[in-house]
This record gives structure tokens, sequence and C-alpha cells, in this order.
């Protein structure tokens, strides 16, 4: 079978030019000057893209390693949590809690919702002992974004930890850690940064800090720890590895990140997103389906989520139209693998016409299948949207 | 400004990942026992995709170098060619017969029409002296595809030497050099092929190395001469380079070949083409527009050619699908520049939905200047092409 | 500053031009087809090369991950292990079976030695109820290279586990894993293969797998869980991802694996580092430096560890190295930091005249810095090596 | 056979990675916006680097394109050249224009030795009516480097118009255009700039512009035409291209030319192809070898030629240097071909210890074949003046 030629999926999403050509850079030593600098150049950069002043850290692993770090540094047996659901991710931060021993008040919401800040400030106030708040701002899965600022000022005054789930938010939404109050986050490089996937970016402030250093049972000495990064990387000066960095993948996030910045800086790449999105759920709708979120106003920058229709397979779906059109779509993932499509719209994928290949993609499959779809309002709703946005930023 | 997302234009078209990996491998010195072989494999494929046993010879320089060299090696003063013109290349190239003091007896069309082989057997009738005939196979600048294959069997009923411009036919469609009695050819590399502008790949018959032999005018220690190589490469053992290849060029040509093989071979290659180009006539007709071609039967597989309707200037349109889309398209050449618009569907351009982007950043460009279009007519009617084509091929 | 031009230090190493290309390759989804079956492909070609019919594992992270998941998985209190050490990564090793509660037998040899197999005997015949065996194959930061077959026949009499670290081993020098009675291995991706680092290639037996299901402590439900391989791809049919794979990281070393198998093969690959390892002590030597290994007979096949003279520091000598000649050289690591230099003969710098380039640079450097070496001889005894391995090899 | 692992040839030498990073970038339309600015700034940096106002024309094809365009559009039957004469490339430029119908005087010199600008002064009084002089800066054939400046001097006091190949001269030694009064060059991008292979850099001046203007000759409605760039770019607003540039070479020469402003500028360029030439030359002589170049002072920075000694052939040599150490070197050229080796110290071949591995890998293969040599001295020879030559620059 061929490569595809649109790789328009939930993530990994396709990388640009430049970074490809930064991940096909030589492999340098790791401690070689030029590296390292462009290593500490990233760590810098990464804080001023989420607008925080805290350390960064950049874990070797995708997210699940850099959450798992965090749920382990921050949880001993009776740590009280407040998780916040509004999809599978979230509920599964909530397993690895409880299996840590933790004592987790949940709020969850449907899938195809968000969490309501007002409902979070009740449920801290009926648990003034909450120590953390965890939430995940957007969630791929399903693509649905939290309000992370709004639920920022409530955490902020009750006192708890706030810990953000910012993997798919970075880079197409707006994070702003310092001032939204969040004390630790874990943004992705995959997703709207699109860099190669294979790492974890995790924000740690100060009273994150402590609240590990004050849990016997957080990580130390192991792959897990992100105690060991703060003694051994962000105490000292720097430059000593705690071990071997995965040079290329590191190449490439910084090459996502210095043409982000080229690019016009983090709020042109929200704009960009932001009107991506709102052309495909238009073209989505025109097509005559269902979006998944119900109401767009939390429907995720990033992904957007589509209710399968009947008589169809989502499998069968995506195979039909990797084969036939060369274009990779996702679908639901966890409990939702067989309820919904996702089209994604990270990185490159957000420029340009790539979400009409993506809702016609979509539309024309489902059409093939026997599903009765408008493609062609579809693409014109697409179309329509990016021209009303794209005048708009260009006059 | 950015790079474009999107080139789908008449050429140079946008190249497949491979070529671009072969592009930017190593600059190898020219007798590298690496390079050498690279480049006498290379000749012996092309021979193979143009179904021909004759000579093949890589010309450095595009097309119209390759073509000043055919002209030249077989034109002296008072050379009787028979020119066949249904576009702007066989037009310029009658031009340069003449200013080379050819006698050129000319068969013209409409550049919207294909010639007739009907009336090239009654001007060979006409003409019984003419010793060459030139013409062009497939006419980028108009996107009309001429009969070679029953010119060629007229030209050979006559006796004639057949000189045929097959730059943008080669890899898009049938080009049968030897069964068609073609005695030259100037193939490009950056057309169907899709590998880098800079080569022009010439077939060479015996009766066309006579021709030139006997020709006291054709060029001889020249970077023009094709008798230089005759001489110093063909006869020789193909291996003491005329001057140093540009090495890169070389190897992405190499690389477009080797894929065009292993996706499936030449005929895939033409299909691929053949159904980009229905898809996007058909999104084309839809959007409302006219296509150039007065017949679609002759309309070429490589690029669709489309009149530029009222009110809007074809530069300020592609300015515009440029800035807003990302998309590159192009507009008529030559005499035609300000007349027509050029949706190119060649190499990777060919396949899955460029054809779609194609049609839509038009038809949306031409929405947004105030040309009444039917984007998603034209949309559907491409993506429903491509469905019932793919249909087809992949069941 | 400029990159370096030559990278030939004790890994990550350079990169073939292969391996950077595939790099560069697109980022797929990791469940379009064309990923899947690259990565399913992948585990197979490793098994063969490492002569193993056990389960490849390939975890993310690189080997400090892949060692940590091994001792987690093995260990609960009380564990019995015996520990050999001959370096400073099996003494780490040791450290962290000692955190997790395991009683650690050591068999500990001085760093510039290697370990005894009959000693290993005497040792198991003292404490027979040692459950696992654990050593270093390959020493990097010593370049000492221990006989992995004769205490693999010992263990295997004596029953324990045996798990091996061969990390630098892996492509460079003879890893036979079913025949030697390796329960469990650890390789590494970014030493000999020259892919790049980030990944941890594991091969686990039924042995090792039975051990770990009846650890109650073994990880579960974790980013360092082996288990979670197990179950839920290894059990399964191997396309269920338990997180995003490194998509870029595994096109790199999956070209690594094919440039080597196209490369003459595991056999040829392995005297290639023997012969770059041989050239580079006979230059070290002639040099009028000390090798690091006692007895050449241990010294490894992928790095050459030198001892520093006096009136030098290894910090001091590498800067100026790096600076005035564009080379990359490593120092010892850990305890041997500001003891010995490291010449890496990995990967492609194995190959060609890269020992005389790393030979001749530390001599020219070291002879700018005041110490006394015969730059000349060091360098001409690196060619004469290899001329007569060659030599061999060719004719 | 595998591609060798250096590339240390007269030319086309070996492209750094972001030259390559560039060929294999996306192959852009040739009107599109990106392209053209990068078109238009390379023609711009062009003269900066080549220290010219004058115009700057880069011609697709190789150098012997860009001089028959310069013969022939200087040319016509009578015209008198002097036609001064050091190697191989400018005695055949005096064939070309004997048969063009020029009348020439020549001047030469053996092709060991440099040009005298005292006999070139004698000459022109002899022949005042020399309309143009011509001679080729560096002879990259036998490595000897000619008086520009001063023979600039004497033409410019005589009135010819003079004409230089700049080939391999341009990025490695001085070539001021406009002060030393040259009216005309071509320049190279494939030897000490390091890009592709493939294009012709012509500078031309109005003085030069008018002579062809004037002759009837001169070549026009051609591809060898410079008036035709003269008339549809230069006096145009250089947008519309002749005919389709060769995109990715483009690409490439841009970046060479970007690279080495960044690195340093065009006089560090030169200061390193000048230590690269002497360190070869030291290694060389070590070695026990004969240096081609009677006399050091003449010897080219770009390539070294050697003298090869007696009971082996250069082909022999090279071809087993090439098998068993993967060293790509070049023998001699044209009736030289024989005698001498050549070894390039061009581009990123002039950083770093590249010199090294070409003298020992000539050193050790000429050893290999029975002739004595001291690989050792030559070796030492080569780090000791780079050390010698690094200190300098460094400190």
């Amino acid at each position: 079978m061929n490569a595809p030629e649109f790789t328009l999926t939930a993530g990994p999403t396709m990388a640009s030019d430049r970074v490809r050509a930064a991940l096909g850079s030589p492999v340098l030593f790791d401690y070689d000057p030029v590296f390292l600098e462009r290593f500490n150049d990233l760590e810098r950069k990464l804080g001023v893209l989420l607008h925080t002043e805290k350390d960064v850290v950049l874990m070797q692993g995708e997210a699940v390693l850099g959450l798992e770090a965090v749920a382990r540094g921050l949880t001993t047996r009776g740590t009280k949590w407040l998780n916040l659901v509004s999809g599978v991710y979230a509920s599964w931060f909530g397993d690895d809690l409880r299996a840590l021993g933790a004592e987790v008040v949940t709020y969850e919401v449907p899938f195809d919702e968000a969490l309501d800040p007002e409902q979070v400030r009740r449920l801290l106030a009926e648990h003034p002992d909450v120590e953390r708040v965890s939430l995940v701002h957007s969630e791929t899965p399903s693509g649905i974004e939290n309000p992370l600022r709004e639920i920022g000022e409530v955490v902020h005054a009750h006192g708890a930890l706030l810990v953000a789930d910012v993997v798919s938010a970075f880079g197409g939404c707006e994070v702003r850690v310092d001032d939204w109050h969040v004390d630790l986050c874990v943004a992705g490089p995959q997703k709207c940064l699109a860099g190669p996937p294979g790492m974890s970016l995790v924000v740690v402030g100060p009273r994150a800090w402590a609240a590990m250093e004050a849990n016997p049972d957080a990580p130390r000495g192991s792959f897990l720890s992100l105690l060991d990064w703060k003694t051994r990387w962000v105490d000292s000066d720097r430059t000593a590895f705690l071990f071997t960095p995965s040079v290329s993948d590191v190449n490439g996030v910084a090459a996502a990140v210095d043409e982000l910045i080229d690019s016009g800086g983090i709020d042109a790449a929200i704009a960009r997103h932001e009107l991506a999105g709102r052309a495909t759920r238009a073209g989505v709708k025109a097509l005559g389906l269902e979006l998944w979120a119900k109401d767009e106003r939390y429907a995720a920058n990033c992904v957007t989520a589509v209710r399968c229709p009947e008589g169809v397979t989502t499998a069968q779906v995506l195979a039909h139209v990797r084969e036939h059109y060369g274009v990779m779509l996702s679908k639901g993932y966890g409990v939702l693998a067989t309820r919904l499509f996702r089209l994604g719209h990270m990185g490159p994928a957000a420029r340009s016409l790539y979400p009409l290949v993506a809702v016609t993609a979509l539309g024309q499959g489902l059409a093939d299948l026997g599903v009765e779809v408008d493609v062609g309002a579809g693409a014109a709703a697409v179309a329509a949207t990016i021209s009303a946005g794209r005048a708009a930023v260009v006059s």
C-alpha cells in the first residue's frame, strides 16, 4: 500500500517541511554544544509560548509518560483529588489516580459537553480538603474544549493545586499558564505544534515542586521522576542530561516551535486553528452529519468529532477513505471508537484548504457506502468559511 | 510570504517525498561508480517507459534546450518541415525553424482544438518533399492533446522524419515511440513524471541520427549538440560525460522513474492522470466555467485549461488564490496568458483529492472576486468522478 | 558555533544518509496501515538480527527506561540477583536493584577488566538461590566487552534468569540471544545500529514473562510496564498501540535496520566494527597513549577508551578538538569522566577512514595542548590496520 | 557498491547538510512569489560575493554552457582574442574561439606554471588590436591559480575586454570583479561554493553587453543567448523567465550562498580554502610525492594536483582507494588524466580534517599498491598545518 497523501487525523499530525528537514538533520551528540544550546533554547521558547515563567521540563516519552509522572509525583495514599471529567482521557486519569491510592472526587459531564466552572466551585466548596484539581483542557478523543481560564480562577480561589492536560490545546488554543493559575501542565508536541510524537512538554511551578518534594511516594531515581529533573537539571545548570535525549525528536520540536514563531507567533497559530475548526464544523453540518459536541462553543480547535451515522461503521469508512482517496482520518478513541469520526486540523492541517480535503473525503466516503450526505454543500461550506475568515485576516 | 501549501500548476509540479529525498541525497562525484550506474540505469528505464529501443540522451537544460538542439540538428537552409500547430509551443517551434532557414509548411488549428490526422495526410500529399514533420503531443499551455499515434502512421506512410515534443505527455498519457514511428522526441521530467525541472530527456532513432550526421549545420562541439552525445557517449561506452551532469537533478529524476515503476508502472500512471483530468474537467464545468478545449476528447491528461470569465483577470485571481488559500495555480502562457487558467494534475497532483483542491480553490477565489460560480457543485463533481474512477480501479 | 563536521562519540552516533532521509520522511498517523506494517516489520527484523524467536518489544524511551522496566518487572522485595559488574552501567543497575529491595550479590572486577565466567560459576555455586543474573555485555563508558556467550552457558547450567544489557553491543558484536540462553535483553538503536536515540529494543523470553507475571510488584498500567505490552500487544494481534509511538524515531530505526541488512547483514556489520576498533586501538597506542582496557581481547568493538594523560583534562581536550577541528569526541562517563577519552566507531563511524579522523583529532588536540604524542605514527597505524583488514575482506 | 563515505574530488564536491536540505525542499512553481524572490535574491547576493555591481545572470547548464555563450556572444569572424593558457580549460576555450572564426593570439605556459602578467603586457603591446582577453583564473584540471588581479590591471590599461573563467575560483579565492576590471566572468556553483552542479553564474558588465549587442553573430533566440537574458530579463523587471529554471538547483545554490554568508562571509570562506590547500600540499609533500604546481605560490586553493608516481596508474589508484576506503578522489583531466591525482578541498571539504582524509587515503592507497610513501608523515603534516592555521584563526 502506498503512503497516504493526506494525514488529517487526531494526531500524530503531518509535519511541515521545515520540521521534516530538522528531523532529517544530522544526529548530533547530546553534549555537542550546538545541541545543548538548542535544547536549552527550546525550553525557554516553550515557556514563552505557554505564557509562563515556571520551569519547563522536556521529558522523553509521549503524554502518557508525562501524565503518569505527574499523577505519581503528586499522589500518595489518600491524597484528595478533584478530577474533572468531560472525556476519555480525564476518565482514565481518574483511574490512574485511584490505582495510586488517591481519594478521587469526580465531576463528570457527558462526553459531548464541557465542564462548568460553577459546578467546580460548588464541588470545591463541598470538598474543601481537595488538594489537587485535574482536568483535560482539550479532549482530543471527543473534540471538546474546557474553560481552563475560568476553572483556573475557581481553583486558585480555593487554593488547591491545578493540574492541566494541555496536550492538544497547546499551539491551537490559548493557554496562559501563569495568568490562569495552572501549577502543572503537560503539553504535547505532536498535536497543534505538529512536531514529532515522543515527548512530554511539562511545566512545573513552585507549588507543584513543593508538593512533590513533600510526597514520599513521588518517583525518585526513575524514568518517571520529575523530581530527578528538578534536582539534577533544573537546579543544576541544565547541562547534564539525566539520560540521552531523543536528539532528532528534539530537533523536530525545536523546528516546529521556530516555525510557529516565524509564522506570526502563537496568536496567529491559534487563529489558524480556530478558523480551521470553524470551517470543518460548517462543512460537517452542511454534509448533513451531526457534530459530536452538543454546543459549538466548546468544540475544540484541534479536531472535529462527528457522530457516525447509521448503517456504516467507523472502521469501514476510514479504511475506505484511506484506500480510495489516500486520506487518513481518525475514528473515536476508547469508548467512543465506534461512535465518531475525527477530522484533525492541527499544525499544517490547519492551513490552506486541508479542512476541505478532510470534509470531502469523509463525505464522499460515506456517500460511497450508501449514506445520504450532500458532498457539495459540505465542500462549499468549508470553502466559504475559510474565505470569510481569511478575508478578515488578510485585509 | 509563506511557501504555498499546494502547487497545482502547469509545471514544475510538486515533487513526491521520494523524489525530494533523492534530491537531498549526497551530491556524488559524477564519475563515482554509484552515480555512473544510476545515470546509465536511468537511460535504460526511460527507454522502457517510452516503449523504445532507440537511444536515450539525457541533456542538461529544460525542454527548450532539447528542442533547440533538435531544431538545429535537423535543419539547414531550405530543409522542408511540416509543422503541425495546435498551440503556443508548436507555434514557437515553427518560428525557430524559420529563423534557422527552414522552409516551413504550417498546418494550424485553433488553439482550443486538436490536430486532424487526415489534414496531415492531405498536406503531406500536397508537399511530398517534406523531410520532417513536427508536432507537440500535449500542448501544456492550452491543455490540448494531439493524436500522435494516428499522425505517426500518416507520417510513416509518407516517409518523413517524425519529431514530437512529448514534454508533458510523458508519464501522463500513452507514448509508444517505436510503435508509433517517432524518430525523435523530447520528454520532460518536471511534468507528469514530477521530477525536478532542468533536463531534456531526448530519444533519437537511427534515421534521426543519420539526418543530423548528414546536416553540415547540425551543432558540433556545442552544448546544443546531439551529435556530440552520439559520438562521445552513445557510440562510446557511455562512461565519459561531455560535461558535468547536474547530479542532484539526475538523482531526482531517477527517483521519480523508480517511484513510477514501483507504483504500478506506466499504465497505472497514465490511468491516474486520465482520471485526474476527467475529475478536474467535471469540476470546472460544474463550477459553471468553460473548458478551453472545444471537445473533451482531446483535453490533456496533464493540465486542464479553463476560460477566464468576464470581470476578472487571470493574474488577479491567481494572486488572490495564492494569498488566501495557499494554492498556486497557473494562468495561460504566451498569447493565452490572460485568457485562461490552468489546473495542473501531474505526478503527485494526479493522486488522491488534489483535483478537488485545485477546482475548489479556483472556484472560491472567483467567487470571492464576484464571479458567479457554484463551488459546491464543482467540488461534488470532482469527488464523484474520482469516486467512480477509483471504484473501477480498486474493485 | 557551527555544527561539528564529525561526530565520533560514544553515542548518539552520527546517522547515515538513509537513516536521516527516513527521519525526515512524512510523520504518518500511527494507525496508518503503512506505519503499522513498518512497526511490525521492525519487530520481526530485530528478532532476526538478534538471533532470537523470543518476543521483541519496542519501548519508547532510551535504554534507562528499558532497564528500569526490566529491573522493576523482575524484582520484588527479597528477589535475589547476582549482578556482574565491570563498569559504570552495571554498577548503577545494582544500585537500582537494591533500591527496589532486591538482595544483590555483586561480582565486581576493576572497570578496565572483563568479567570471568569461572568466577560467575563459583558465585552461583556459592549462592544457589540466585534467581536472576544481570550483566552489561559491552560497557560503553569504558569500552569493555564481557564474554556473554560463556556466562550464558554458566547461568543456563545454574538455572537463573539471565538479563543482559546489550545496548551498545547490538550491531557491533555478536549477540545470539537464543543460543546464549539470554532470557531478557535490552538493545539500543543509537549505538552500533546508528539509529536515533529514544527507544529501548527489548527482547523477552517465556521464562522472563513468567517471572514478571508472578511478580506482584511488576509494573502494570504504567509507562514502565513490560507486562502491559505482553497483555495488550504481544498477546493481542500487535495492532493496538499502548500509546502513540514516536513515529519518526521508528522510521529512523527501521531504516537503520534495513540498511544494515542491505550492507551485508549482521555479520558484515560486526566485522566492520571489529576492524574499526582494532584500527583505533592501533592508532591510540602508536600515538603513545594508553588504552583503558588492560587487555585488548576484551576491548569493545563500539568505542575505544583511552586514558587521559597527565597535564590536561578531558573536558579541555574535547572542547579544543571540537572548536579547532570540528570533531566531537566523548570523555568518560560517571566516575570515569575525568579519566578517559572515548573514540566512537559505531555505525557509519565504523566505516571508511573515520577512525583515522578520531585518532588524529585526539592526537593533534593533545599535541596542541602540550602533550607529547606521535600524530604521524598514530595516523599511520590506523591506516595500515584498516588497509590490512580491508584487504582481507575485499580480496 | 555502496555510496562513498567521502567525496573529495575536483568537483562536484559534496554538499553540506544545509544545501542538501534545500535541494530536498519542495519543488515550487517557478512563478510562485516565494521562488521568484529567492531567485532575485540569489542574483543580488552573488553580486555582493563577487564584489560587483554588474549584472548577474543565472544560466541553466554547467560552466561549459556559460563559456560557450560567452565565446559565441563575443565572437564573430575575425574577432581578435588574446587567450591566456596555463591549463586544459583555457586551451579548450581557445579551440572554441578558433572554431567560431576568431583570430586567436595565444600565450601559453606549461600547465604546471601560472601566467605572467608581464608577458600579457608585452603581448598586448605587440598586438594592440586585440579586442578581448580571456583566461582561467583557477585551472581546476591542474590546480593552478593565475594572477587575475594583476592581469586585470594590464588588460584595463590596454582597453580590451577581459573575460575570466572563475568557475572554481569563486568562493575559494578572492575574485573582485569590479576592482579588477573584469568585464565578464563565469562562476560555478559546484566547486568552492559546494552547491549542486548544473548552473553557470555569469557576470556581465556594460562593455560586454555592448560588445555582444554589436555582434551580429551573438546568439539571439537561443538557449545559448546572453542577449536574450539582457532584453527579456535584465532590462525587464526580472520576473519573466526565459524558460523554466531548474528550481531545486536554484534552491541548492541559494542555500550554499546563504550558508557561506552565515559562516563568516566570503573572506572567511577564502581563508578556509587557503588553509585547506596549504595543509593538503604539506601532506602530499610529506608523503614523499611531488606537487604538480612548480611553485606553491600559484597552487590553487580549490584542489591540489599531485604527480602520479611511477609504477601505478591514476585509474588503478583511484579505484583502489574508492573500493577499500570509501573515498572518492579525482584523477587529472584531459591530457593530464593519467599524469596526476587531484585532491579536492572545496566547500565542506575545506573544513575540519577532510584534507587529512584525502591525503591519507591517497597515501595508504599508493602504499597498498607498492609505492613507497610515508603515510604517517603525510598525515602529521596535514594535521600540524591545520593546527597552526586554526590557532591563528581561533585565538
